[in-house]
C-alpha cells in the first residue's frame, strides 16, 4: 500500500517539527529546588514531567475547622501544586464550620472567583471608593473579589459551608488583616498610631494571637 | 471630645484621596453594549455597579445532558458574567451523564484547571511533543489543561459526573474539534486533504453534525 | 546644490512612513469622558494632544495637613493626570506634618517606590508570611512597598516630612484600612466577626469616622 | 439510523456553547473610526468580519525607491492592516535600491526580526552598553533588532535588496533620527546643545529636510 | 583644545551611566543549558553575546518536501534561534511542493502572520463560533491566523509555494491534529469516543502514522 | 479566658495558611549572581531578605556635574537596587549644573515621569509623527516621556536643577544618542551614510568622545 511506503519520510518531518526541546513552552512545572525568578519557579525538565504533575488531590478532604476561626483555607497555589507554575491560575478550598469565618484579608496579586459547593456563605468586599459589596451566597453561586481589596467570608447558615476559589495568578498570596496587626513583632505603638485602635484593644489581640512588642 | 471636633477635617482628606472616579480601576464590569477593545468589553459606569454585578447563579443547576454527547458545558465567561471582564479569570460547569463526553477541544486563550465535584472523570490532553497525559479523576481531584492544547473529558463512572473549571482568562474561548471539521461549510475535500480522513468518514460526520459542502 | 534638488522626493518618503495616524501608539492621553476599558481610559485624539497633556503641576504645593491624620496624600494618577493613562506609571505626593501619619493602607494594583524629599519618615510593611519590614528614612532615602501589602508612613521627626511616591500602574488605587472598617455602612457585627475587634472599639471608631450600622 | 435521530439535541448543545457573542475574544479587528484605548483600536463587530479582514496585499509590490534615501518602508501595522489590532504582531516591507539606506531609527514599542528576501543588506544596532552589532546579511538570513535600540539597514550589494520585517507589537512605531533632529521645528540651538553637533551642520540638514527654527 | 581637556571627565560620567551590567535588559539571548522559567530560557552572559547571536541562517534553504505531506516546516523559535528568547516574536519557513499540505494544526501560544514569498497557497482557519475563513493567497499576500485556532495551508498552484510566517511569541508551539489523534499511544477507543470517528478510520490512520493502542 | 485557651488551634491554622515558601511571590529581590531570565534577575532567598533590601540611599547626594555635560544621571534600576527586580518600576536622579544638559537619549523599555525638585529644567521629546513637545519646568512640575522616544533635559536657569525620575520598568535602559554615533567603533562611513552628517562633523565628535574607525 502506497501510504505505508512513504511513512518513514513522514516521520522524518515529524521529528523536525516536534523536537522534544520545543514543548517546554507548553507548561513550566515548578521545580521548587531551582532558582526562582519574577516569573515564578524554574521549570522541571519536561522529559521528567508526567500526568501526575498536573493532578492534585490535596483539596479533596474537608479541612480541619477545629480552631478559633472555625474555618480552614487549603491552598493549591504553585508552591503546593507546582504544575500551576507560570499558568496564571490557582485554586483553594474553603471550609467554614457553623459560626466559621475567614477574617478580613487580601490577595495581593490575584483576582478571586468563589463558587459555593455546599452551605451558605455571607461574603463581602470593599472597593477603593469605600463602597461595600455584601451578599449571602448559596450552593452554586459564584462571587468575584477583585485583586488587593479587603474581603471576608462568613458561614451564613447552620451547617458546614464549602467553597472552591480560583485566582488569576499561580501565586496570589494571602494577607490576613489580624495577623498583620496582632500576630507579629510590629510595636503596639505603631499599630495604634496607624490604625487609631485603642492600646487596650491592640494589646488584647496581640496577646490572643501571639504578637509581641 | 477632641476627636469629634477634628473629624470634619479628616473627611476633607477622605474626599481628596478617594474621589469616586479613582475606583474605576478596581474592576471593569463589562458593558456588553459598548465598544470592545483588545482588552475586553467597555466598563459599566462604576456608580451603577452593585454587588449583583459580581454574583452569578447561572451554574447552580445541573445542565441538560439529553443530547448526543450526554454532556453539558455551561460557561461563566465575561460574555455571560460581565463582572469578570478584564480580570483574567472565568469559570464553567461541566456535567457528564453516564457515557457522556466533552469531545476533543481547545481553549485558544486560557489555561484550565478542573475540579471534580462528583463522579469520576477520565481526562486527557496531548502536548506539542505529542506526549499523552491521561488520568482518571475522582471527587476532589484537580487537573490542569495548558492553554491551546487539545484535550477531552469522559465520564469514567456509572453516575453523573460534575466539575467546575476555571480559566486564566475572562474569555478563554472554546473550539470543539468535531465542529471545526464537520459542522460548518468547510469543503469536504479540504477537510480530507488537511486531516487525511477518508471521504466517507468526513461525509458521514458532516451529515450527522449538519456540515455542508 | 544636488541635495536641495532631491528633497521633495525625500518628503514623499517621509509622508509614507510617518503618517499622522501611526503615532497614536506612542501614548494614549486619557479622555475622561469617553468609554473606559480594562486597559484604562479612551485615548484623546492625538491631533489635539499638546505638551500640556504631559505636564502636571498639581503636586507642587504642600498639601493641607490640618486634619486628623496631620497628613496629606495628593495623587497624580491617570484620573488626575490623564497623560499617564496606559503608561503603567503614576506618582503622588505625601506631606506629613509633625505627628502626621498615613494610616495602614494598600495599593491594590501597583508596586510603590517612595523617595523622601525632606524630613524623616518611619515606614513599614508586612509581607504575606507576616514578617515586618520597618525603617526610618531620611532625606534622599528610597523605599519599596510591594503591591497589595499593608503598609504605613509616619512622620519620624519634628518637622514637615515630604515624599514623592511612584507606582507601577497609572491607576494603583488606594484602600485605607480604617475607612474599610469604620467609615462606611458595613454592619458593626460583621466588622467584629471578621476582625475580632471589640464592639466598643468598632463603635467608637465608626462614630469618629462617620460609619453607620 | 440512531445517530441521525439525536442530532437536533446535539445542536441545542452547540448553540449553548458557541453563541456568537463569545467569539469576539478570538480577535479584535480594528475599527479605525471607533474610540481607541491603551490596548489599541476598538473591535469591528465580529458579525461583519470576513476573511478579507485577515488578508493584506499592500506589501506585494516593490516600493518606490526614487528618493533621497533610495529606499522604501511599507508598514503593515494595525493602522494599515486592522486585522492585526491587539495581536501583538505586525510586519513591514523594506526595499533598498543600490546605494539605498534606511537611516538610523528606532521602534519605540516592538522587537524586530528581519528576513532578507533578495539582495545583500548591511545592518547594525547599538545596545545600551554602547556595543555595536554589525552584520552583512544575504538572502534567507534573519536578524534581530531589540526594541527601542537605534539601528539601520544599508544596501550592501549592487542590486535591489528586499526584506520582510516582523515586530512584536501591532503598533511598534518608527522614529527616524534625522527627522527628530532636522525635520521639525525644534530650535537649532536646542538640537546643538543636546547633540553637540555644530551649528552649520544642524542648519545644513535642517535646510535639506525642511526643518525650521 | 578645551573639549579635549574635559573628555576624561565625560568618560567618568559615561562609565557611571552605562555600566556593563545595565544592558542585560536590552535582550536575553537564551542559554539552552541553563534553568528555564515561565518567561523562557536563562540569559547568556551579555559579555559573551556577539552579533552572531542575533543572526540565523537556518531558513535560507528550501526544506525537504519529499514526504507524505509534500511540505516542510522549519521553525526559528527560541529553541532553534536563542536570540529570540523573551522577545515575544519568532519566525518559521513553510515550503509546499505541488500537492503539499500543512495539515490542520494550532499554535497554542502565538498569533501567526504568513507572507507568501512564491507560489499560491490556499489557507484557512475556523474561529470559536465555527465560522470558516478561507482564502487563496498569491505572492506578497499576508494572512493572519489568531492564536490557538485550528488552521491549515495547502499548495494552491502547480509549483513550489514558500511562505515566511511570524508569531507573537518566541515559543508559539505547534500541535498537529493528526499527530494528536493518530501518532501516539492514546487508546483508539478514547480517540473514537472523543472524536466520533469510526474505529476503522482511527485504526487506519494510527497504522499509517505509527500510533499505538 | 476562653480565647486564650483556643489560641494554639488558631496557630495551627496560621501555619497551614502562611507557610514561608508562599511569600516568595510578594517580591523577588534580585540575586545579581544567579541566572537571569527575560523576567529579570533570580530571586534572593526570601528567608534572607531584610528591610535593607527594600531601602536605597544611593540617590541622596548631588551627583558630580564636573564633566562635559555639566550633569549627572544616577540610576536606581534593578542592577543598582535589586529590591526593584520584577516590580515594573525604578527611579533615577538627575542633577544639572548651570549650563548642564542630559543629551538626546531614549529609554528602550520604560515610560518616564520626571519631577523637578529644584531649579528650572527645559525638557522636550519628539513623537513618531515628528511632533515636538517642549516645556520649561519649575520646581514641583511633573513631565511624561513615553517609552522609546528621543528626549532631552537642559538646565533652564542659573542654578543647580535636580529631578527625580521614575520608570515603568525595573530595567528601562538608557541609550545616549551621541554615544551611539560617536563613542564606539561604528565606522565613520556608516555613521555618515545612516545620519547624513558630514564626515568632518562625525570625525570631530568621534575624536571628542573617544570613538574609533
Amino acid at each position: 500500500m502506497v501510504k505505508m511506503v512513504v511513512i518513514p519520510l513522514f516521520f522524518i518531518a515529524a521529528l523536525l517539527i516536534c523536537s522534544p526541546s520545543s514543548h517546554a513552552a507548553d507548561f513550566c512545572v515548578g521545580d521548587l529546588k531551582g532558582p526562582t525568578s519574577p516569573a515564578g519557579y524554574s521549570c522541571k525538565d519536561p522529559a521528567k514531567v508526567t500526568v501526575d504533575d498536573f493532578v492534585y488531590s490535596g483539596l479533596a478532604a474537608v479541612g480541619n475547622t477545629t480552631n478559633l476561626i472555625k474555618a480552614s483555607v487549603a491552598p493549591a497555589f504553585a508552591a503546593q501544586f507546582p504544575g500551576l507554575n507560570g499558568l496564571g491560575i490557582s485554586v483553594a478550598r474553603l471550609d467554614l464550620a457553623p459560626g466559621g469565618v475567614i477574617p478580613f484579608h487580601t490577595h495581593p496579586a490575584g483576582n478571586e472567583v468563589l463558587t459555593v459547593l455546599q452551605g451558605v456563605i455571607c461574603a463581602g468586599f470593599v472597593d477603593t471608593a469605600n463602597k461595600v459589596y455584601l451578599k449571602t451566597l448559596k450552593k452554586g453561586d459564584i462571587m468575584i473579589f477583585p485583586t488587593g481589596l479587603l474581603h471576608f467570608q462568613v458561614n451564613g447558615g447552620g451547617s458546614l459551608a464549602t467553597a472552591i476559589v480560583s485566582f488569576s495568578s499561580s501565586q496570589p498570596g494571602l494577607q490576613i488583616l489580624d495577623y498583620v496587626l496582632f500576630a507579629n513583632d510590629l510595636p503596639s505603638l505603631l499599630v495604634e498610631k496607624t490604625t487609631f485602635l485603642d492600646d487596650a484593644q491592640v494589646k488584647k489581640l496581640k496577646g490572643a494571637l501571639g504578637g509581641t512588642n
